[in-house]
């Protein structure tokens, strides 16, 4: 079989991580291109990877008909364009998560997608932790019967900058999508309504930049489930990322990932290792498996395991989580 | 010094189960009367166990002016009834939970109390549970910080007869009425706002009784943290008892206790114990504690653990959740 | 039915223990007397606890006609006398381990015993530990198939003063003769040769006293399995006491009993409880159920749960270990 | 800095997992050729990996002046010789344990070795798991204080053919090898004296072949602590790998990795997931991280982390413990 040769676009840490996985992991695709507007800070590490062609302008990348697959890893604000562009050009598409904040803007590019009838990929890299497929697995296997209720803690270990936050969204668009997607990943279900109750804990001046940093969310499904997410811009033990799922016939949770299971007992107390630091650790090789199933679905011409739709719901739950917040009331995600 | 003289009222299960303790754990307490209005099903168990008088008529303990405290085990509906009457002859008080369904009634009861200036203690025996003691004292003394999130999952092996479900007052009133109990413990806050999400999902019977049987509650608190209980009427795998508190510095978590630590590993699995079944096995230590630390109060004239401040504010919360569910949106419990 | 009257012999710590725990738990039991050769020390006690009689000389118990069960918890160098002459009075026996640590003293009280047609029940607590008999339950049960490798953690959190190390007939006689009782237990086999290595590292002075306070030594068992006992005076976090049984078709490992299962997540550490401190906290249960089954078996006349053989064998282990250690050579237990 | 030149001589499944890892974890390093004896079975896997020559004969290797390195991959008995052509062809080696059962011809390597003054790492792979790591260097800063006990639970999923116990030089040579590096590892100690007790419990054919299946190993080492190791080949549950250190200011324990940390609760039972299966699943990222420290090595001209001295240690510590399962006596490592 002759490799897939593929362009990214995006350099900065999100896009070197997938660009050195690519290189190390996937002998059979080929990482020609990659282009960042700020090229010129990644150049060298782009010619020390032995990546043959950098750009500023992605365009290059599209226009290149020897390039299969087009990674999207560049800001959020870039990516429908891009990812347009991708569909019209032929090219499949793997975009980072979410798409678009804008659910219209969301659509066209899907629209773009189906017309073109490329294979487009979101990058819910969580989806392919190991912790949680195998939960997914239990429950799609009938392990809990028929799911009741549906919990996620996802906290960080750090907030991100103020000039980060004010530009991110919101909670809910940035940090919350991710668990937005797992609920729906793990119940098999779609959220129908949400009730979001938020505060500002870790730092005024998230507040001051009109965001929470502490967030709990009830959520209902359309198969009757019921379900809750908390999260925290600031875990001070690390990155906290467990779920559960309970049902009619049991429950499924799942721990922290440590670098190590050393349990060292003193006089002092019994003392374990923190969970891995943050996403960059906890989700290393769940960054290999996203795009590993992605190649794979190019070479077997199947649907890739995050579709469109996985892209589109999740940012109608933020807004929704959002609208709650700021109206004090439950709220329809197709309100 | 001289032993304290009580009498019970109430010779149901739980009744039966404190004056077992009561007859074994307490040398310096002498279990002098039970009364039961159905007192002949339980004359033969009274007698073998060796307390003195048994009646019908709870007056008689009331009017013995040899007995120090009552203890009230009967049915919710005469707690209020019972307490005042003890009040007024100067007993000192322990009183299952929930005083009443109905706050004024409650608050008759608690001015009752104060005018008599006798000890009155509710029965929240899950704040004596070795575990969520440990949090709760982790807490106090600064381990985590400021409380940012305080999360209860409480659910019960198998729902009660449908009959109980239709005079029990609810699901917020009769079960998750120890967790607005827990919540208040291990914050060391008040609720201030609650929002409910509820669905019928193990019983239809519960949904047609006007009950339902999973649910899931969102908080404020006036401290700013927020929070949230779950529970279910069956969880397969037992009595699942947990709590989190997670806060500027760290999180506490629990988890089930079980009758042994066993671990087997086979070729199909590594399996452990199930939870202890349930709040008869799982709180046996809790139901003593409680009783000792209400008897201690007696003998050193000091406040009891849990007054009746603790016993109206879970009734507030309970019917703000009730409301909550049944108008569809955020309620103050102040409303 | 009747109450069952009974005297105790040695009111020393585990004395009264045990006299505790017959006047909480079981009303069917009357403690009569107790005697103890220094009683003046625990007049007091014996006294405010309601004990009927104390006496200096416990022969007074021995023929005393109601009296019928005697509790031997006196030191170890009386019990044989004790014992042998309970027997002879025709009373049921309960004897604290080790009977003597003479093999042929052993056997004059399981004559005596045998003669005399009484029950007679050593003081092998840790049987009656739920983990282990959860583990041993599922031994018996099959769940492992035929055991190949046997496993004993036993670590005390401090030594006991030097003068006890001089008249405790060493560790082997003193500490690790509960494991060598409990690896039996576990087995369901006789253990055939050991090889023991010892050590001095706690404690120079136990090694002047010509003790060691760290060792392993392995076994071989009648039934093909091979095993292991480890042994400290001091281990820095307190009571360790673990076992693991391997078998054709699985394991079974348990862990340390602790106060609460609270985790403390700090950016410091993930903490949780130290083990449960010393035997009379880990053991508290057990010390009353291996009570109950010795008085069940006096009311249904059935047979002890744990009897004179097994209080010969272990000691013979014993003597065997300390030959092993003195040789340098494996010993065979019946040598 | 230029590349790292190296040749691979063994493809069988140990050197093709060497020879993957290379092409993709290590840009750095050029992996030139290869040499099997039987390299016609190798042929095409070598062809689509990319890797240059392929060779039947080593020397073809050895002979090859732009080969820096040599890693040892082959059958046991040609360690020796092709480690001493390497040495004296000057290049560096990374050789597969054991080096040889013969401690004799292991000196003569070391020699060798010592006197070309080229570097030369053994593939104790375990010392880089990183559970294994976390307890050496908790043990080396001193957080247990001095070790008393190290003990090590090492057990197969399955037993090899027949065919390879009966070439294997028994189970001390080639299973607990890898225990007598890891205990030598953990305490920072050397093993003076060893006791082995051996049986015949997982398959009689075993026994015929005059080995042994199910083996308990008695340590002294020469910081005075005391030890213990216990094999199987064949745990029903899988690859149990554990460890444990014992000082005087605490214990650590490890416990085994599993693919996920997923907890199923049902009606049945609680169960988690079994011990990844085997040494290639376990130690994925060991056989990584052994090879990146001897590239370091390599290119920081600095002492590898497993020498020649580690090679050679383990084989007496298995020869002593031969000895003494044959002659049933404690053995002196030196004797």
């Amino acid at each position: 079989m002759s490799k897939i040769t593929v362009g990214i676009v995006g350099a900065g840490r999100i896009g070197k991580l997938h660009a050195e996985n690519i290189l190390s992991y996937f002998p059979n695709v080929r990482l020609k291109s990659i282009a960042d507007v700020y090229m010129d800070k990644s150049e060298e590490w782009a010619k020390s990877a032995g990546i043959e062609n950098t750009y500023t302008d992605y365009r290059k990348i599209i226009d290149d008909p020897e390039i299969d697959a087009v990674l999207i890893f560049s800001s959020t604000n870039t990516h429908a364009e891009i990812a347009i562009a991708a569909a019209k050009a032929h090219k499949d598409i793997f975009c980072e998560k979410p798409i678009d904040p804008n659910p219209e803007r969301i659509r066209e590019v899907l629209k773009a997608v189906d017309e073109a009838g490329v294979k487009f990929q979101i990058g819910f890299n969580r989806r392919f932790d190991h912790n949680f497929r195998a939960v997914r697995d239990m429950v799609q296997a009938g392990k809990i019967g028929d799911p009741h209720i549906i919990k996620v803690t996802s906290r960080d270990p750090n907030p991100p900058s103020i000039d980060y936050v004010k530009v991110s969204g919101g909670l809910f668009m940035d940090m919350m999508i991710h668990d937005f997607d797992m609920v729906r990943y793990l119940s098999g279900s779609e959220v129908t309504e949400v009730f979001a109750t938020g505060a500002v804990l870790v730092d005024p001046e998230i507040g001051k930049a009109g965001d929470i940093d502490t967030a709990i969310v009830s959520l209902k499904f359309a198969n009757g489930a019921i379900g809750e997410i908390d999260n925290s811009r600031r875990a001070a033990y690390g990155y906290d990322q467990r779920v559960e799922v309970f049902g009619s016939k049991g429950c499924i949770t799942v721990s922290n990932d440590t670098d190590s299971s050393a349990v060292l007992s003193t006089s002092e107390a019994v003392t374990s290792e923190k969970p891995k630091f943050f996403f960059l650790e906890r989700y290393k090789d769940a960054y290999i498996s996203e795009l590993k199933e992605f190649f794979e679905a190019i070479e077997k011409n199947t649907q890739p395991p995050v579709v469109g739709i996985d892209g589109l719901k999740p940012v109608l739950i933020a807004l929704a989580a959002k609208k709650s917040l700021e109206e004090g009331r439950p709220v329809k995600v197709e309100e």
